[in-house]
């Protein structure tokens, strides 16, 4: 898969595409990151990128040309087929593990990032989907950008190694994870569950399924109606008050 | 405003909090960031900070002991007395704009991240609360981090200029933001919308809190429950279909 990430702000990227499990995607050559700097496509003489507001109001608004222009030039570089240009918008759809997994499945992925001001609202047409990683307000599209990459390269096939299967991942059939815990088995008066060390496999499934239900009841009740439940799932889950 | 960031991935951050608005915010004396690595807290002889998980399973499970000698070397080495510890954690609350303005008010925030695997389930009683930016998998706490981090910086007094007020953004008030636009008034045949060079100030205002309302109810009609709406935004939005 090809990324392309349109920023004005490359540097703050960095630190995130060189560590951790995108830079294992790229040295496994599974994954290739480009950075294009709009402000490149900004041919006044000053470069900007921005501009006042029409009809008043405080802030800058980033301007469609230098966006429209970077974009394509990507797509004419690429010349990825299978690509998909996604604007990071807090009025966008809201990103979830379904959306990652869906794309992973493009060659290309293009990432508009704004940042500070809003942009021109024509900058939408330039993006097949407008996406919000939550909803809370950042001062650019760049994390946002980033939280995205991370969570599809996670996706790409090969990137996790077996031992890293997403099965135990929280919104993995779409309910939270099971509690984990590791040595030492006492920790402040703190125990690790005595099931843990029965050594009966079903026994210790069980109980991870459990908690997991009992907990996603508890925390995130919205989330199993979504959820892909057994009905020894549905009925454990009816005697939890 | 003091952060801690727990992380065995510090320079992943760098780029983040070295530019943007975290930058301007450590510039201006508003904001201290300090990291802490918790592998330095690991005194084994490997320097372990994780450990096969409990009852079998794929995966490694960060080790209790490290990350709470961390926290408690930060707070005794800040001595804030207003101090918050967040655990970034998919199981967690969801971090919202009204969040960011809640944390904004404490002197400390302590961002606890683990990494690749998950951590042990004692890690939880370290926390003051657990924190979720989202319904996806990410491969660690920093980019959450981050993310809250960012928010959090932006809601500090001082922080934004009086020229970018928040009153614009999407979130505020609970709805999305209005569109805007800039020059060129048309770009590849899309036209900026004519009332807004009619210098008719009333008429601008009410042209675009009528477009976020009809964006909201299209995109986002969850927000309208929570948002502060007067009569007659209910009003108009009857009318929209």
């Amino acid at each position: 898969m090809r990324m392309d990430i349109v920023t004005i702000f490359p540097e703050m990227c960095e630190g995130v595409f060189n560590s951790s499990i995108l830079k294992r995607a790229i040295d496994a050559g599974i994954l290739s990151v480009h950075f294009t700097n709009f402000r490149d496509f900004a041919f006044d003489k000053h470069k900007k990128v921005d501009d006042i507001p029409f009809g008043g109001g405080s802030g800058m608004v980033l301007k469609p040309e230098p966006l429209f222009l970077a974009v394509e030039n990507i797509k004419e570089q690429s010349g990825a087929k299978n690509s998909r240009a996604l604007l990071m918008d807090p009025c966008g759809e809201k990103f979830t593990q379904k959306k990652a997994i869906e794309l992973s499945k493009y060659d290309s992925l293009i990432f508009i990032c704004g940042h500070y001001e809003g942009f021109d609202e024509r900058v939408r047409s330039l993006a097949d989907e407008s996406l919000s990683i939550g909803d809370y307000v950042l001062t650019g599209g760049e994390l946002p950008a980033m939280v995205i990459a991370d969570a599809v390269a996670r996706m790409l096939p090969g990137v996790l190694g077996s031992e890293e299967s997403p099965i135990t991942d929280s919104f993995y059939e779409g309910i939270l994870g099971y509690p984990t815990y590791t040595r030492p088995r006492e920790f402040r008066d703190m125990k690790v569950p005595e099931v843990l060390f029965s050594g009966d496999h079903a026994k210790i499934r069980e109980f991870r399924r459990k908690e997991a239900l009992k907990r996603t009841k508890k925390l995130r009740p919205d989330l199993l109606k979504n959820a892909e439940l057994s009905k020894e799932d549905l009925e454990f889950l009816k005697s939890v008050r």
